[in-house]
C-alpha cells in the first residue's frame, strides 16, 4: 500500500473514528453537568458521570436536528422537540473518555452547537466535547508554574509567505537566560492545523505537570502545520510529503535554533505526531537522521525491522523509537494490523530484540482520538533526551 | 450617569453597532471574491469591490435563514432559497470597511456561518466578516521581521486559578538578550476577551508593520481578560471594577515585569483599553498614577479638567492621554457627546490648553467597531514612550 493510500485511509479513520463505547447500560444517571469546553455561560452540552453526553438546541421552527459525534453513517443522536420548542436527545450510550469532535446537522445543513468551544478538525472548526477521564490531572490546569505557547510566524521562501507556528517554552525558560533546551517537533493529524496539539491536546498542561512533578527534563515543542497544498480532499488525495519537508527542515528548524535557546544538535531533537502526522514524522525522520534522534508515531505508522534495514545508520543513530495507539485501534478489523505495516506491537519487540530503543504504548480504552495522544505525549516526554 | 450605566451603554452599542455605510449605490459590482476570514477552502461568505457582503448557508430544509451583521432589530440580511436548495442573499448596501461580527438565524436559532471563522464578541464565538478598507496594509500580513504572541498562565490568588494572557514581544526581543522594554497593556471591549486584540485587531501585526518602518520604538503589549465575574448579562450589571484592577495592578504586572525583559518603572508603562476596557483603563489609571504614564480610551470616555482636576498630580505624570473614536460614534445621536463624559474633541483642547499632552484622533467612516480600534493602535503605538 503507497503513502497515499495509506493517509487517505488515516483521514477516513479520523472521520470514522469510533467513540462510542459499550452500550449495556440501560440506566442513565441524572447528574448531567456542562461539559469543560462549554463557551462561557453556556449550559448544554452535558455530560453525566457515566459519559453519556445530552444536547439542548434552540431553533424553534426547524424540522430536524441531529448530533454527528464522528460516528461516521452509524451513530449519531437525533434530537427531539421538547416542551419550550428547543430540541434535545442524549446519546445512546457512554462515550468514550476524552475529548470528541461534533457537529450538528439542521434541516440538512452542517452547523456547529452554539454551546460549545470549536476545534480545528476535519478541515473545519467543529464543536467539541470532553468526558473527563479517570486520569485526567495530567492535564489539567493545575497551580503549577506554567510555560508559554509563543505563536511565531516564520518565513517561508518556498511556500512564499510567513507561516505560523506555536512553540511551546518550560516555565523556567525566561527565568534562566543562558540554558539551551532540546526540541520536540509534534505534528497534528489529517484535517487538524497547528491550534490541535495546545487547544484539543493540551500539551503545553502535559509538559508543566510533569515538569513540576520532575518526572521529565524540559524541552520545547514546536507544532507547526503540516500541510502546504490545498486543505480539501482533493488536495489530499494529491498530497506530497516534500514541500512540507522543506518547510519544516530547511525553513523552521533554522528560524527555530536561530531564534530560541535550543539545543540544535542532533542528539537534542526529536519528531513525533498523529496519525498523518506519525507518517509525516516516520518519513521525514527516516531521511533525515543526521537531524532527530528521538522519533514518535502516535497512532500512525510503525517501525519494522525492514524499515530499519532499509534505513542506513537507523540503528547508530536513532535513541528512541516510540509508537503508540489506542487500544480499539488494535481489534481484528481496525488500526495496527490492517494497514499500518504490521502488527505494531510485534514490530516494537522485534526492534528491541534486535537492540534498539523501541517503545510501544497502547492508551486503554480509547480509539483514534486524542485522548489516546495525550496519553501518548506524557509516555513519549518522560522517553525524551535521557542521555 | 454613574458607572454601572456607562459600561451597560457601552454593551448595548457594541450590540447594535451601526456598520451599514450609505445605501445610495443601486448597482452591485459582480467582482465578489472570498472574504479573508473565510475558513480554509471556504467559498462564502464573499465581498466585492464596493463592500457589499453576500452570503450562502447550505440547510435545503430550513424554512428561514437570516444574517445580523450586529445591526441589532434596525437590519440584517434576509437569505432567500437558491435553485440548489441552498440559501444566498447580498447586503441591501455596503458595510463599513473592517471587520464585522455577524450570525445566522436559522429557523428562530442562532448559529455560526460555517463558511468563516469565528471571534469571540458578544459573550460568544461570533462569525466575522472582513471588508478591505483603504489603508489595510498597515494591519497586513507582510514580509516584515513578526514578533510573538506569547500565550501564559498566570497565578491569580485573588481569583484563585490561573489566568490567561497574551503577550506581544517584539522582533527583536529574543535577539537582544539584555533590552528591557516598555509595556502597554491593552484592554479588550464589553463581550470580547483577551484574544480580541490579535485575532480581530491584529495588534501583532500592527506593531510588526510599525517597527519595521522605523516608526515606533519596540515595546511589548499584554492583553488579558477584563472581567472577573460571571460574563452573562446579569453579571455585567454588577460589574465591578475592584475585582478586575487587583488582577491587573496586583498579579499581573508584577508577573509580567518578573517573567519578561521589562521596564517596570511608571514612565514605561501604559494602558490603553476599546470600549468597556476604556472605561476599565480610566478607573484603574486615574487611581494608580505612581504606576501608568500613558493612557489610551479607545471610544470608550474621555479626559474632561474635571477629571484632571479631582486626580492629583495628573499633570505631572500622565505623559500622555490619548482619546479616540469612530467618525460615525460622533453624530449627534450617538457615542462622544451623549454618554461619555462630555465633547471628547473640546475635551481634548482644553486638556492640552492646560498644558497636559492630550491626543484626540477620529478614525475616517467607521463606528463602534474594530477598525476604529485598529487605526487608534497605530496612531497611538507612534505616540507611546516618547521621552
Amino acid at each position: 500500500m503507497n503513502y497515499r493510500s495509506i493517509i487517505i485511509l488515516l483521514a477516513t479513520l479520523v472521520t470514522s473514528g469510533i467513540c462510542l463505547a459499550q452500550t449495556d447500560q440501560p440506566v442513565i444517571i441524572e447528574d448531567f453537568k456542562p461539559s469543560t469546553l462549554n463557551q462561557p455561560g453556556q449550559q448544554y452540552p452535558q455530560v453525566n458521570s457515566q459519559g453519556y453526553a445530552r444536547f439542548r438546541i434552540v431553533a424553534p421552527q426547524a424540522q430536524s436536528v441531529s448530533v454527528s459525534l464522528g460516528l461516521g453513517g452509524r451513530g449519531g443522536t437525533t434530537l427531539t422537540r421538547a416542551a419550550d420548542s428547543s430540541w434535545m436527545g442524549t446519546t445512546t450510550g457512554p462515550l468514550d473518555k476524552g475529548f470528541h469532535y461534533y457537529h450538528l446537522t439542521i434541516d440538512g445543513g452542517t452547523f456547529n452547537d452554539p454551546g460549545t468551544l470549536n476545534f480545528y478538525g476535519s478541515i473545519r472548526w467543529e464543536s467539541g466535547i470532553e468526558i473527563p477521564a479517570q486520569d485526567q490531572d495530567f492535564y489539567a490546569l493545575k497551580d503549577v508554574p506554567h510555560g508559554k505557547v509563543q505563536q511565531i510566524l516564520f518565513p517561508s521562501k518556498s511556500t512564499n509567505t510567513s507561516r505560523r507556528a506555536f512553540v511551546y517554552t518550560p516555565p523556567d525558560y525566561d527565568k534562566n537566560q543562558v540554558k539551551h533546551y532540546p526540541v520536540l517537533y509534534l505534528q497534528h493529524g489529517w484535517g487538524e492545523d497547528e491550534t490541535a496539539w495546545s487547544d484539543q491536546g493540551h500539551a503545553n498542561l502535559i509538559m508543566d505537570n510533569l515538569i513540576a512533578e520532575g518526572k521529565i527534563k524540559p524541552f520545547l515543542i514546536v507544532m507547526t502545520y503540516g500541510m502546504t497544498n490545498d486543505v480539501r480532499i482533493g488536495g489530499l488525495r494529491n498530497f506530497d510529503i516534500k514541500p512540507f519537508q522543506t518547510v519544516l527542515v530547511d525553513e523552521l528548524i533554522p528560524y527555530i535554533d536561530a531564534n530560541f535557546r535550543t539545543l540544535s544538535d542532533q542528539p537534542h531533537r526529536a519528531m513525533a505526531g498523529l496519525s498523518m502526522g506519525g507518517m509525516e514524522t516516520k518519513t521525514i525522520t527516516m531521511t533525515n537522521l543526521d537531524k532527530f534522534s528521538h522519533i514518535g508515531l502516535l497512532s500512525g505508522g510503525t517501525f519494522s525491522m525492514d524499515d530499519v534495514n532499509k534505513t542506513p545508520g537507523f540503528k547508530e543513530k536513532i535513541k528512541l523509537a516510540f509508537v503508540s495507539f489506542g487500544s480499539r485501534e488494535l481489534g481484528s478489523n481496525r488500526g495496527g494490523r490492517g494497514f499500518f505495516g504490521g502488527d505494531p506491537r510485534a514490530n516494537a519487540d522485534t526492534l528491541k530484540q534486535a537492540g534498539i530503543n523501541s517503545v510501544f504504548y497502547v492508551s486503554p480504552e480509547t480509539a483514534h482520538e486524542f485522548l489516546s495522544w495525550r496519553r501518548a505525549l506524557r509516555e513519549l516526554a518522560t522517553l525524551l533526551f535521557k542521555d
